[in-house]
């Protein structure tokens, strides 16, 4: 059995709209990223979904992202360092709350979306989520991108992080993402984006787009529950993860 | 020196909008209790006034309201007592969160404008907030009109409470109070209301307004910062209870 | 052929979230109501959604709600008639906006959910309501429940209407819905559905729960396009109109 | 008598919450930019900014911003042009009902804060807003920044505009403003201010901050209302341009 955490995006319906197959992928994943209110989800579907996991011995964690709904949290915002850190204690606040109700811990914070990719890159910002993180509690993890700015944040202040890879993604020489307008940003044989990943977590290294390998910290991957497709591929990493 | 709670709502701002003298107020109450952004509130907001409890020493209260920013969470709706217990744990948990990064603990909760209104004569609904409470923390109080419906919730679940009076509203025989449209209904005479709040917290009696003395719980006055005229009467208020 | 209007709601999604099969459903019908933004839709989903109705030569009709996007405008709220008036003029304005930017004439106003339900029942609401639609344009109608407040009050102030009926709803002998708490509310069986559709169009009658014949005048009647079994009712419908 | 529009933001207040000086500052300026519930306003305020429009006489505009109240629209979003076309479309189409009622003509659009910041800079966003307001009505007038991409794109589609100056703002030689990093961006001195509004209204001519005359098209001069000084500042202008 090779271990490694999988990690998905739930909770993301909101009122009377549905987004998701949560209860498909629940029973594969051992993390979930739940979200609070501010791109996507609501009350009622946090405290369903904190209730789901529980049901499944999923680990909870909070995904705070922009306050957009309407773009879904995609769309890059200049809201200041000091404001994602309030931004960000509000909402990891708001799931913690129903993790006390249903008696689980909260165990990580994931950032989503447009804020999950400018605080890969920007210092400063990635230091105000961590900073919020650990003013709420200072055992929470922060979840995020395998060497980007917000690991090195993480460490700069002692908070507790889950370095995270992806297993449909190239990866440059220096451990960062390949861009999307760049080739070889997507690893589409899904066979190969599966080998990928057991070999992330087993050794610890992946083959660069420029040939040579590179060590990585897989300490979780990111999958998917938003289709058919998606969800056959989590059961497939899952049950080669249970034989590996 | 008597002893009573003087509680007043802070951190209604929003944004660039400034609502209240927060930072004039503040020195003369003794909980404040703050918006959690469905009515009015921010992150920021809420930031800098719990900020300001903890400079000032002020027990802090979440103040959790309709999702209505729009109409200030005045305008009664019509949201089930399962969505108002969800709402209740989102918002309360927010506002800890904010709470647990100053290190000042959260201390109550108070239900704001029509959802307070409501839950005072829908006891289903009281219940709902009572135990939204008690889900996240079941040391919180609720602070809510004597002899309400909330009262009454929160005995049955053993939730501590705080029994709110106002000092410038008349009550009924039974305890409930003189409804707005009706005479009596409000106490204009300052010396008057002054005085009845002065005999509420030393005998626990009030005149009702058809006469007779009756029994009333006041652990905690509601005082407002929104004018010179209402600052005037805490300040009067305070001096009155510190000579008393 | 028997005429008769079928109206039906679209442009229902939101940002990434979508609801309702629009698609398929637009080529059966012949008046369509789009959400405003308020309870549903927002500016690209109502941009797309008019260029649809243009293509299929599809009535154009604002959909106004209450602003309560979390409970899809379904949760009555106690905004006053003056409010309601200004938040319809705005709502339709923005429609309308769309509508010139198509090309194609605004026709009508249906309220939805909740506002619709309250309207039908509270005159002055209704009169507001009416009274928001004319100061956009006098030419527009209000689509609203036979025999309501609503046509009342367009009936007081000369504003044009459609007077709307339900296919799988039991009328009571004054010609108002039976309530959906009580027996007969409800027409489960989709042929006598269907033939009181048919009826109703054809001779302005429809046998009440009581079992008399009663006048009703049918304009449109409301069609359902969220899920496959309603999508073959339209179809059935539409084909029974042509056939009849 | 020297002619120039003077223009100032109105209706920026929501709800409960109050901001600027409409009443005080009406009297002295010939149009408003109202905002239409994006970033600031919402029905009722828009409502009464147009009647109060009407009574005075002053041209109507819609000031259409970014989806982000809590930002007051001054954070920049990256809305993707389709997007912000469509959101202008929605946001002129509603305050055009309000002018409807009030029986007002529209006259123009002024895109507000980090949106208008961003569209004087970038062509693609610039064009799109006026293709938004062309799609609505193709008499209604831009006001935008003088030389600025939007009075390019403007003259690119033969949209009507108004070119905008700013009193307290330098100007670099090829007509641009001085970014506010720089020594020279603001105008300090009220004097100096108003002297160069006379100027550039009766000359067409303003003296750059590298010392040079340099030719700029003034058909209006954007004030404020928020505070006694601006206030004052408006009366000021007024009255010198009534002598001048």
């Amino acid at each position: 059995m090779i271990s490694i955490d999988l990690n998905c995006d739930l909770g993301e319906s909101f009122g009377a709209y549905r987004i998701g197959m949560d209860e498909q992928v629940i029973p594969y994943i051992t993390s979930a990223n739940i979200a609070c209110g501010f791109h996507a989800g609501d009350p009622q579907v946090m405290a369903k979904t904190v209730a789901m996991c529980r049901k499944y011995g999923v680990h909870v964690g909070a995904h705070p992202g922009y306050p957009d709904l309407n773009g879904f949290g995609r769309r890059d915002m200049n809201v200041s360092p000091e404001e994602v850190r309030n931004d960000v204690i509000y909402q990891v606040g708001a799931l913690k709350a129903f993790c006390d109700s249903e008696g689980v811990p909260l165990c990580h914070v994931k950032p989503h979306g447009a804020l999950y990719n400018r605080a890969g890159k920007d210092y400063s910002l990635a230091l105000a989520i961590c900073q919020g993180i650990r003013a709420v509690d200072p055992e929470l993890k922060i979840m995020a991108l395998s060497g980007s700015c917000m690991i090195r944040a993480a460490e700069e202040i002692s908070l507790p992080y889950i370095s995270e890879v992806f297993a449909d993604r190239g990866y440059q020489a220096d451990g960062s993402l390949v861009p999307r307008s760049l080739p070889g940003a997507m690893i589409l044989d899904e066979d190969e984006a599966l080998n990928r990943v057991l070999r992330m977590a087993r050794e610890g290294k992946v083959t660069a787009v420029t040939g040579e390998d590179i060590s990585i910290r897989a300490d979780s991957v990111c999958v998917h529950g938003d289709g058919e497709k998606a969800l056959a591929f989590v059961r497939k990493i899952r049950q080669a993860l249970l034989e590996g």
